[in-house]
């Protein structure tokens, strides 16, 4: 089958890959209707967080089940199914407390590589969703996003408390930060505050239900932000970058007692510094988003268009065409990057 | 009046300063019954954290009002009170939201010196909270603790969000480690693991509700949490240090989705790693602690004998041989000194 390889940093080739099998009896084979590039895949495209070596890509995905393991009983050969970047069994203690994420029989599909024809994901009782039928073709972006950045901006706005009431600030302008808004939104949030200094992403953060932008950034991204909620700053902070900046950038911008959720990937070097953590007086928590604790709800607001998050695909290609798509999130020409069969 | 006075890093005279008096008419003044030396007070002991020069000491207090301002209406001479080591409105946005110790009108009463026979305490209406009458003299070490210690153990136990059916491990044997221990039990935890290496301490952790005592530090300690809590780690761990080292051992003893809540001060160059926490995936929330929130309950439970946090006082001495308590503070030969009138 066709699949994406990074050879190393920066160059990406679509060559064979070898076919998929089940290997477990917890396992199911997919074809994949549609996958993406993530802002995640950009840290080794750009050589940052260790070395690269013919990397099979990609942890995004939604398809058709094609074969199941023995002891696969909720999805079947035909369903469309939505899955997590990470993979779980969803029964373990960790997984019923809402941490699908870091699964104690868990992984990430980044292992599998899903820039591909056809994927191998394992944990399927625990790690896919079916959908209630075939979708429209125009849901599939939408379902797609469910799998990787509308779970974590979901997360991250899950994590930050924002609901009812709450003042929302989101730090990033990335596919993660607009699917923040929009899950602030749709939580209830009173007012959601984008940080972004580029038209386009201002627009479509308008769209997600962002209803102030602020362009600033570090210091005095957080000055404004303070200035725009009474001196007090925001109820509710999500960090969608994950460098030292704008974290900081997070808990300035936070009264004392609110809430940061972050969920921007940190490198090894990006450090806190905890007397300023400690003078905050804020809530900090993040990490992979445990998706899994979302999709059946996500599934149903796409499924009855109440939420459209593919918006954030500003960019198809065929897969045949993936080096383009990582040339155009790399240069930040696209949000986000949709890959076709 | 006498009061005491850090000269110099590691210098405390007891000496004449000046007379408190009413300067705001929010303000109160108060006889001290009873005050005592904390482990904040160490760092600039030690020379840790900025230059020293004749610093009027203290923070921590008990005593009968003097004397109030025009404005102060919940608190009268006469009244014995116990106040918050900030001093906070109450009535702002930040205070009602429980966080007492970032009030947008508080500071923090060391400024004030409460290590002496009179102190000024502004925000008395905000900051003090009367007994229900003049305490039992066994009471008092107990209603001194509530004023930082016990408020603090207690704050962390709560953002470590201890309670039923929870295990609790608690980094640090220090007073505001076992006051969280304490808190812990009272809040209904299951297990309380204590993280000491000294006899002393691990028998007054007992008392106060540990029902494990782990005496390994650092990465082992971390271990054992995880082979005493099913590979998992506990749901909620008080940090009560405020080293790089003693936060790595609690994010590492802490599982995924548990709760930290750090009251360990956290000086300048500690610095948490946060592809570290990205990964742990825990919450993270400390600071000050907003005793202010807590002193009704503490006191209540105090007066009607359900909590003895007083015992955490293993060194009684007058007022006069105050430079004795911080030396055998900093010796850990005490593991908290009161100082007496």
């Amino acid at each position: 089958m066709r699949g994406v390889v990074m050879t190393a940093p920066g160059i990406i080739e679509v060559t064979d890959r070898e076919e998929p099998a089940i290997v477990e009896p917890t396992d199911a084979v997919i074809r994949l209707a549609a996958t993406c590039v993530c802002g995640s895949d950009l840290w080794p495209y750009r050589g940052i967080g260790g070395p690269v070596d013919h990397q099979a890509m990609g942890h995004e995905y939604v398809g058709v089940v094609e074969e199941v393991g023995d002891a696969v009983r909720t999805v079947k050969p035909g369903d469309f199914v939505v899955g997590s970047f990470c993979y779980s069994d969803n029964t373990c203690e960790i997984c019923r407390s809402g941490y699908q994420s870091r699964c104690v029989h868990g992984g990430f599909i980044s292992d599998v590589g899903t820039q591909a024809e056809r994927a191998r994901i394992p944990q399927a009782d625990g790690t896919l969703v079916a959908t209630p039928g075939a979708p429209a073709p125009d849901l599939i972006p939408s379902l797609l996003a469910a799998s990787d950045v509308l779970g974590t901006g979901w997360y991250a706005a899950v994590a930050a408390e924002a609901g009812p009431g709450k003042t929302v600030a989101v730090v990033g302008d990335g596919a993660v930060g607009l699917m923040g808004v929009l899950a602030a939104a749709q939580l209830g949030a009173e007012r959601i505050i984008a940080m972004s200094r580029h038209a386009d992403r201002q627009q479509l953060a308008r769209e997600f239900g962002a209803t102030d932008i602020v362009e600033e950034r570090g210091k005095a991204g957080a000055k404004k932000i303070r200035e725009l909620t009474g001196g007090l700053g925001a109820h509710s902070v999500i960090e969608a970058v994950g460098t030292e900046e704008s974290l900081m950038q997070a808990v300035r911008s936070t009264r004392p007692g609110g809430h940061i959720g972050f969920v921007g990937l940190a490198h090894d070097g990006v450090n806190l510094p905890m007397d300023r953590m400690f003078g905050a007086q804020v809530h900090l928590t993040g990490g992979p988003a445990p998706v899994r604790r979302f999709l059946p709800e996500l599934i149903e607001k796409i499924w009855n268009r109440e939420i459209d998050p593919g918006r954030v695909f500003d960019l198809q290609l065929p897969l045949a065409e993936a080096a383009e798509a990582y040339r155009a999130m790399d240069s930040r020409q696209a949000i986000k990057a949709m890959l076709t069969f």
